[in-house]
């Protein structure tokens, strides 16, 4: 028979990592006393759906809340304190001070561990006019029903952020009917994009109606009895019925930093490998703390559903398995995010943050079919590939699309995870049957043209010369060339016949070759560096300026 | 300018193998003289896809003609000679000699380097009755073509061997109007997989109007003027119009056998992790050859288009790159299969495979929907995974479902590569959004109960006790127990009243739990075990009794 000392454990925040960090504890250890104190009236609902049901798409709310105190106490048997907020620890007498948000009345709970997951909430910034009831943010189910209430068929919304949320609240609400306008300071939409990759989406959100207003921030709101206006930081002025702020979550570790609990530079709560904060007896998860980049060294902050069920597993695993617990491994920034017909995975670090970091690094971008070319149905994807030129060791991925972008994500995600090369992809052997994928899966050519790239057989450049001595040879066959013609000067030579047409280049200039895709251009260049020509190949295509629904592979040229 | 000897190389088949390694060889030297020699009309045609256009699912059929030969001279300035069979290696000259299969005369080759690409032909035992012109194999276009000839809708198909491809014939001569009965030797369809997870496609191949004689294999056909009959070893008879025969391949290495070259106990060319034969001067890659295990020791063969072109390209490379060419690692198993709404992937070894080979190993089967329960449109699937009970490391994972199974087989075969542990597989940090995936996926859910298991927390059974002695506690809601009861005695008592009812049972005698999908009989043993019980979880719950369709997540019991 097992035998555990019994505990008293009380959690603060009944939301992802508190949950997990509860129902793991008591699958544990049956006699362990475990209270849960949340602040809202709900506990362990779906906080990633909310958008859903405001567009409708989720119909029922009642989806979204996974668990009542009832059921926790009937399947778990965990006490539940809704409507209750943690307003102090005292960590010498190892109790925590807990105010009933219905009553006001405090009472003191003695724990022997406490473990804190109070989550996130949105900024909020202190602009003129901030406090206008019709500016919503969105963290909970009332949030929620909130905006709900707030919208119809017609309003005009704003969305401020052009982040995870933004794009799926104006996914939804232009879903639900209301004409949609998403501003957003950086000059792109999804800012852990590099900007490339996300111009599918900004494509997608044009073609569907959605209003972009990007490198464009809020500076005021001006409430009137008919509508708020928002006024950008350029002058210009959007008038909303609603306002959806979106741009960003701050930790909610006050309550830690008030009980003397070591923080990070940006307010998160520090947790070592086992979740325990700077306090032995006291572990935290979630949103709110802070742990080791999986990729690189340092610390990062992922605020993501899966980081904090896992770290809230971690914990009790900890307080109950002692030696035999296996530790958070740290986090890698995982995400997708869905809009309409696409979507946009991110895993790792992005070229932007590298270089913010000064961190060395080589990348390369690759185009193909989610699936076998020949089997209906075959949609395109583009990869990005980021390594260390040293080792060739993964750094992260990025994937666009319109299908098995999440298996992309997903398979790269788990190649960093095991510290896989971009050398490992090359023999990645994954699924291959015509509706599922490809012989060469494009994960696999992302791997090749990295060795590529690794062994010196091409040179690639990312934006086209404006040296008017290198020479541009737009390899494509001639109708494409002429329909979708590159920036500047020219030459059309199509790639079959390049070889009987080497006399129309000069040996003793530069070559730039390019292509709809990347590939031709590659084949290109080993057809003129083999030639005694000083060649680099355009890598990824001239993509941007063909259809985006367009299969990736063109017919022969 | 690079630099490279220009060689004479000779490939012989110019399918999945040749073609790629025709292909890199080209791109890394210009000047090296490239002939392919292929028996069939066609080079670099799309064999997977071939069951699709009889299916009618693939249209035109030139999508299966990837590349001609005129193509591939405009491309790669390769020589292609279809209709070609080489018929003698002289080794010691270095020449092959070939015979033009139109005007019958031979002539020699030379060659530098000589690739075997022959892949492996259908089997075709020597039964009675066997040379019928209405039985058909299916390997290149030519077969295809006669197969679409000779079908109709309202006849009557007998497909022998239940493996991918028989799976896939099945599915698209039903498609095309067909009556089917697929026959299978074994006692599942789909042989790899382990049988619980074949019974699902069983299960959907049935519901579709596919017949099953399943156990039974083909003893002799008796041909009369009107149809074939099948005369089963169970004295069972199948009369048809037409039989598809897809027992498995056999080898192509004849050629390399004649040549002397070293052969594996089933007749594949043996090469090394350049793909060299016994001859450096020969290579081969593809169906014909034996490769690595990559997941335990010892040497597999793997007939698929992902291995074949991986190996042309590590062939290319050795010729080409020297020192700076990257081993082939060795294969997986890797498979996927779509029969109607259902698919079943493999990848590593299966606990039939495990078993026979007497190496130990642990498993557990997980079921969950393939993205958030919350989210419409979640669908169930089934995760087996199996690993070595002393590292932990991965051996194999089997998914079965309707949707996301891709997806979960390249999540495990990039951790089996990578090799990855169950305890790996609890923190991958897989790309989640309500359309894509769960907050803990599938994935991590299975990494998770094999460390349960690791960690002794639970016990496990797959098959339910016969002993009367032990006590069968179902903790499913009454209705569902009531609906679908478990074989043999069994006492109901609902997951949540289980802490107040365990007096009802007895604590002398031994527990087995179950419920619908394996997690609330967990959580019971869980609860069992720590109250003095001896007791054991019954894994994967019980799913077969279920609608299969039915989302893996019950409402709360």
């Amino acid at each position: 028979m097992e035998q555990h000392r019994p505990l008293n454990i009380v959690v603060i925040g009944g939301v992802a990592g508190g949950a997990s960090f509860a129902a793991r504890a008591r699958r544990l250890c049956e006699s362990t006393r475990i209270t849960i104190v949340e602040r809202g009236p709900d506990v362990s609902f779906a906080n990633c759906g909310l958008p859903y049901h405001i567009g409708g798409e989720i119909q029922g709310r009642e989806a979204l809340a996974v668990q009542t105190p009832e059921s926790l106490k009937a399947l778990l048997n965990l006490e539940v304190r809704t409507r209750c907020e943690a307003v102090a620890i005292d960590r010498a007498a190892k109790r925590v001070q807990v105010r009933d948000l219905s009553s006001g009345e405090t009472n003191w709970l003695d724990y022997d561990k406490l473990m804190l997951a109070p989550g996130a909430s949105p900024l909020r910034p202190a602009l003129p006019g901030i406090d206008d009831p019709r500016i919503f943010t969105l963290r909970n189910l009332q949030d929620m029903d909130r905006i709900v209430a707030a919208t119809k068929e017609g309003m005009r919304a704003v969305v401020i952020g052009a982040g995870f949320i933004g794009l799926e609240m104006s996914e939804q609400l232009q879903r639900k009917g209301l004409s949609v306008q998403l501003v957003e300071l950086q000059s792109q939409v999804i800012p852990p994009l590099d900007a490339p990759m996300a111009a599918l989406l900004e494509s997608e959100l044009r073609n569907n109606g959605i209003g972009l207003d990007l490198g464009d921030g809020i500076a005021r709101f001006e409430g009137s009895e008919t509508h708020v206006r928002c006024q950008l930081n350029s002058g210009k002025a959007l008038d909303a019925d609603l306002v959806i702020l979106s741009i960003g979550v701050k930790p909610d570790s006050e309550l830690a930093q008030t009980a003397g609990l070591q923080l990070g530079p940006r307010g998160h709560i520090v947790v070592d490998e086992f979740q325990r904060t700077s306090d032995p007896a006291i572990y935290a998860a979630g949103d709110a703390v802070e742990t080791v980049d999986r990729v690189l060294e340092g610390k990062t902050a992922v605020p993501m559903g899966g980081p904090a069920n896992r770290q809230g597993r971690v914990a009790a695993d900890h307080i109950f398995l002692g030696e035999k617990a296996r530790p958070y491994p740290g986090s890698i920034g995982t995400g997708i995010v869905r809009v309409f017909g696409i979507a946009a995975g991110i895993t790792g670090w992005s070229e932007k943050r590298l270089l913010a970091a000064k961190t060395p690094y080589e990348t390369v971008t690759v185009n193909d079919n989610h699936h076998a070319s020949y089997y209906p149905g075959a949609k395109p994807l583009t990869l990005k590939v980021l390594w260390a030129p040293d080792s060739g060791r993964l750094l992260g991925a990025q994937v666009t699309g319109f299908e098995g972008i999440d298996k992309r994500i997903d398979v790269l995600a788990t190649a960093i995870a095991a510290r896989m090369t971009v050398e490992d992809l090359c023999h990645l052997e994954l699924a291959y049957a015509p509706p599922f994928g490809s012989a060469k899966d494009v994960v696999n050519l992302a791997g090749f043209a990295a060795c590529n790239r690794r062994d010196g057989l091409v040179r690639h450049i990312t934006e086209l010369p404006e040296d008017p001595a290198v020479q541009v040879v737009d390899v494509r066959g001639a109708p494409l060339a002429e329909a979708f013609p590159p920036p500047g000067r020219s030459v059309n030579i199509p790639f079959p016949t390049l070889r009987a047409n080497l006399g129309k280049l000069d040996r003793n200039r530069p070559v730039v070759t390019l292509c709809a895709f990347g590939k031709m251009s590659y084949f290109a260049a080993r057809v003129l560096a083999q030639n005694g020509f000083d060649v680099a190949s355009f890598s990824g295509g001239m993509k941007a300026n063909v259809d985006p629904r367009s299969p990736a592979k063109l017919p022969n040229p």
